[in-house]
């Protein structure tokens, strides 16, 4: 069975086309300055051996639309194409940013579908309405092909409510859906699920905390399988310090930089998402050149590593504490699966938590799934290697199974 | 040695006289409602037996000039007074409510002291002028008494970089001293070190967690008798659900509701405020009476309970995490004294961490520093009176010995 998994972004498209039963990626690309000039769009035929191919193509300037025609006749085209022709893709799996509380699991895509995902724009107005272009264009290029809907928030939409109101007038959940909800869901759904296949044991018994860190990052507390808490909020801005992003903070902050620097809120929302995290802290967001700068003996660089890890491990222990046991901790994305000094950070001086990293071990470097606590420790700490992609393509193929 | 001790607020003053010496108050008194038709002074002369007095008086309306003006004539009045004249009181310590940075201990008064009080007006707009009024008109009126302010802010001035800096642009600590500051410091202050004397442990070698929960609240983690992190920050509206305060909250928000609500941004500030926390999440404020409304089966009661009482336990969690032991966890302030509900929801299944709250020691009520986890606990648990003033007065006290 192909499945084809795409991310329609503003400015974007990255996909990937699966097949399942052989478990092989047959190709993969991406579409980069949709409606700027110079379109680029790279794409892949794989599997790397024996015969591997890279196109690149610049273009003066494509739509959302002229981009995912060019994609469709590159995957079935005769050199570079995995396909003989688009009605061999029995499904497509599309990654939708917000499901808000209409979607508690995937989604295959109707009309009714498509009318809530736009319902939800209001809570995710950069990422829904080009999610939803995607939809559109990709049902008609692909017209035998299911398309399904995989949200980044369902997998956080098992949360108490103690867990996801805030201490606002109710009515605003009621009436505005203004509510905790959670994103990198699929990542962290996938990486749970791996970890409870590494260690042998049914994921529903599992108590975890998942830490995915990349230039976005968050944390989800999950307890027999299901998260209960997540450090994202409402919005991706809230929780860990990001890349560029702020995370936690000082709800009166704004006002003060709206009072007294006489900022926009425009301009502020701007500088809280953009230009704040590690970059605010000491002027890169590269977690590498972070590392390399501290050290290189700069003190910001330093300070901005002291303060990433320190809100990592405050929201350790306050999961640890609303988690009734803990038997894993995950460490996933770009940064937790390479920065062994974030792990180490991370999970140093934690022993009385269970937590005894092993620091041979965490220097190992490989894209595999592997242990990095002390060998006899009841508590397991694990990296374990993301995909996205995979996951959106395994939910798609678990939703077509129920139809 | 006679100490007075002055909180004035923007239309409120609040007063104690001490004699120190004799560990004694002598008076003590609150006015209400300044600059409003229906002035209102109680005055009380004590101790209590055998010649307590009260005496209450209804105004037109009273400035900060008269009102103080009234107060000061009771302290020496024939009847209800407790000194012969102004000048029987040594010293007057002032609350004052942000120190910004300048202040990393409490101040004599003088006018480099008041500039910089000035200075820091743009972080505590509504303040810090009505504490400076306090100041300039009762050094009128008891020119010999030194005057010494203490402020909220100075016990987290210990608190490293990484727990004080933002993940925001630095420039804005550097050139706007937007930082975490913290408050309630007197507060968290004098339970620790009566903790330290209750558990005859010298303060330096104690680590803590303190839990003030009032209609404000907030917590600290404190390392050998120093503040290393608290939880709230520039302003006193992060960190704990309060009763009209939200507390923790992702930073979108704001900028949610003035564009799909097209609230101002003075509008959003008051809802934060004012309408949110206990009273946002079911309506009242009161914990008595949210309690009592929980038990009646209110769903709203229960839920604003449950996550007042989940946010406790994850900075509780959160704080084990940073701090290298515990030795004492500390509830005090009006709910931390009283609510023997709330201690136990936030004590309750964390015996992970060493905390074993024991249930019937709970349940006593009195008023007086008292241990609550099981006997045989290392440990320790204890609830704390708090007492702003007589820290005040013994600060104040501390100032003058090294004059």
């Amino acid at each position: 069975m192909k499945i084809l998994v795409i991310n329609t972004g503003s400015s974007s498209v990255k996909y990937k086309l699966y097949d399942l039963r052989k478990k092989e990626v047959l190709s993969k690309g991406l579409l980069e300055k949709i409606y700027e000039p110079g379109t680029r769009l790279t794409h892949e035929k794989l599997p790397e051996h024996p015969d591997r191919k890279v196109k690149t193509e610049n273009s003066i300037s494509l739509t959302h639309k002229s981009g995912l025609e060019r994609i469709a006749g590159l995957l079935s085209d005769n050199e570079y194409g995995v396909i003989s022709n688009n009605d061999e893709i029995s499904a497509v799996g599309h990654r939708v940013v917000h499901g808000g509380e209409t979607f508690k699991t995937p989604a295959v895509i109707d009309e009714k579908v498509i009318s809530a995902i736009k319902e939800n724009i209001p809570l995710a107005p950069l990422h829904n309405p080009s999610n939803l272009t995607g939809i559109e264009i990709v049902g008609n290029l692909f017209p035998k092909a299911i398309q399904v809907a995989v949200f980044d928030t369902t997998f956080h939409q098992t949360m108490p409510p103690e867990a996801f109101i805030y201490a606002l007038p109710y009515e605003l959940y009621e009436k505005h859906r203004v509510r905790k909800y959670g994103f990198h869901g699929t990542s962290h759904a996938y990486v749970s699920r791996k970890a409870a296949g590494f260690l042998e044991r049914p994921l529903d018994e599992l108590n975890m905390i998942t830490i995915h860190l990349g230039n976005g990052g968050s944390m989800c507390a999950i307890q027999n399988g299901s998260c209960i808490e997540t450090s994202m909020g409402m919005t991706p801005l809230g929780g860990l310090v990001m890349g560029t992003r702020c995370g936690d903070l000082d709800p009166s902050i704004p006002f003060f930089l709206s009072d007294h620097l006489n900022m926009s809120l425009k301009e502020i929302d701007s500088l809280l998402n953009k230009s704040s995290g590690l970059k605010g802290i000491c002027g890169v967001n590269d977690m590498r050149e972070v590392i390399k700068r501290k050290n290189q003996g700069d003190i910001r660089a330093e300070l901005a590593l002291k303060k990433y890890i320190r809100r990592i491990r405050k929201y350790i222990g306050a999961y640890f504490a609303i988690l009734e046991k803990l038997d894993c901790l995950i460490f996933t994305g770009g940064i937790g699966e390479n920065a062994m000094e974030i792990r180490e950070g991370c999970c140093s001086g934690l022993n009385r938590l269970g937590i005894e990293i092993d620091r041979e071990r965490n220097q190992i470097t490989k894209n595999k799934i592997r242990e990095i606590n002390k060998p006899m420790s009841q508590l397991k700490i694990l990296v374990v290697p993301t995909d996205e992609e995979l996951m959106i393509a395994l939910e798609t193929q678990e939703v077509l199974s129920y139809l």
